[in-house]
């Protein structure tokens, strides 16, 4: 089993109030460079912020970080679109950043991020893969994306009100500004995410047809950002199975309608709670209250453990273990 | 633990005659590429070729893989000039290809390389580190900063027959170009790298410098271009304990004497022995007749397999395992 993380930026994110990824809107951009590093090393290396949100949610890079220390898997993260220099190794792919979808073309270069993360993604020998992503701003584009190809279906948000009315607003600017109607992407990913997406939806979609064309197992790890990979997915023509591996955080989520959405897009649904409601933890409250939700392959790390027979008592443990490090790196700044 | 591998490429191996890491001249420009995929996947993934001497000598890349297997130790690849794609995930110091050491500065950037090297070993949060190379041509340069550095210690080769005279012909060509006497550039390792070495060297001294000013322990895994980094740090001015693990076959290599060199360099030194001369399998044979030797963290791999308690026989059974994928595969192309 190898876990890949997509990790990149979108402009999308410095509109006012859309994402909850950074303690303010000017660390945002740190935001996927810190998460990476947080699960390769267990705390930031360059970067010079550990991500929380304004309220002090800490990034769900906490609970995959502390699954991977206890089981050890093989982790590759994808620089698709990255601007704050990291110490992560990554594969480059020849992404940049997206810009916001209520421009144009916000990424002008979706078919060749889409190749070459296709030809990665066919060419890796890995029998089974979970991918999972990391961009600030990415509900937002997942929506565009979404309403892009014609799909009914519903986005979270990494903060506790989504703020729906806002991205709705967003997403119908940026069909405009690409002269598309709701639907007028279907069948075309391509058009779809170059179009309304960000360069990690690119990158998913693109890794998972080519790693699903060579009988690679995929899992999409995450909420409905994976939701609109899948979406990609499936109007490129790929019909065989492909799992999602989500929180019940998600899974709580109406305005997701999670079930209807993995019927609709014959997706594999595994929602694994991690009981945070069992601890007062100040990395878990946030959560409980309806924060941070999912990312940076959350739901994916916890499956890993509960198929792993893990405990989530003792999974628990080792967030709070990993929690409480990144917290006294930052006392000591 | 943490097995750290610094691949790039210097222009020197293309003199010929001079390295046999790679079939053919026009080949050995993807060595490095190919080995962190080994490495860091089991087989060639973007890289279309198997590194293999031209008399069919296996990269050390598949003994250091096939340890990984085992032990499944953390691995982190640094770009330092590579110049043939790879989907390995690199760490990107900013290095470029290191120049023919026979022109004035081959490695004009030796500074930043060294320095941003440093600050990334500086900053890594593992208490204990190994850290090995993979570049062709790189015990010529080696040579080079060993001269440059006034240390009197002599390099190994992975060809059976060392060509030593081409060597310190090139390297005699070298300190001319360069303005340098035997002993110039003693006390300034940055001169002797940027003057006589390769953007290897810049990456390994840096990296080890760093690493041990924030109290990691640190292994060099190789031979005599790990003398060469060890022989840059101690001109750094750092005093403190340094490991050097190597193979049994650089051990009996009387061009090195490696006791003398590392008692010159004050290197706590742990050589293994493989006992490729109790097998017959094809992919262990050219070493016993003294070709390959070292490279690609081969004796720190072995190394970390004695320190485990697991046996040399089923070391090689797992050697013999990731050559014959590499073979299968080889033959389907």
């Amino acid at each position: 089993m190898r876990f890949i993380l997509a990790s990149g930026t979108t402009r999308t994110a410095e509109i006012d109030g859309i994402s909850a990824a950074g303690a303010a809107p000017n660390l945002m951009a740190h935001t996927p460079s810190a998460d990476i590093e947080i699960v390769e090393y267990g705390r930031p290396v360059q970067v010079p912020i550990v991500p929380v949100s304004p309220s002090g949610c800490p990034t769900p890079a906490v609970i995959t970080r502390a699954v991977r220390e206890r089981l050890g898997f093989e982790l590759t993260v994808i620089d698709a679109g990255l601007i704050r220099p990291t110490s992560t190794p990554t594969v480059s792919i020849g992404a940049q950043q997206g810009a916001d979808i209520r421009k144009t073309k916000p990424v002008p270069d979706a078919r060749e991020i889409f190749e070459a993360a296709r030809q990665f993604g066919e060419a890796l020998p890995d029998t089974s893969i979970m991918i999972g992503e990391t961009i600030p701003g990415g509900t937002t584009t997942a929506l565009g994306v979404l309403r892009a190809l014609g799909e009914n279906i519903g986005v979270s948000s990494s903060l506790p009100e989504n703020p729906l009315s806002l991205k709705r607003r967003v997403v119908e600017e940026a069909l405009a500004a690409s002269a598309l109607d709701n639907g007028g992407a279907a069948g075309d990913p391509i058009l779809a995410v170059a179009s309304m997406g960000d360069p990690v939806l690119a990158t998913v979609a693109g890794f998972t047809v080519g790693a699903l064309e060579s009988g690679t197992d995929v899992t999409l790890a995450g909420g409905t950002q994976m939701l609109a990979a899948a979406a990609l997915v499936r109007h490129a023509g790929i019909g065989v199975p492909l799992g999602l591996a989500t929180t019940s955080f998600v899974a709580d989520d109406e305005t997701v309608a999670l079930n209807r959405a993995c019927g609709a897009l014959e997706l594999e649904l595994e929602t694994t709670d991690p009981k945070f409601d069992e601890s007062d933890h100040v990395s878990m409250l946030r959560y409980i209250e309806g924060e941070g939700k999912e990312g940076v392959g959350m739901g994916g790390a916890l499956a890993l453990a509960r198929r792993a027979g893990i405990d989530m008592d003792s999974i628990r443990d080792n967030i709070m273990e990993v929690y409480d490090r990144l917290d006294g790196d930052a006392d000591e700044h």
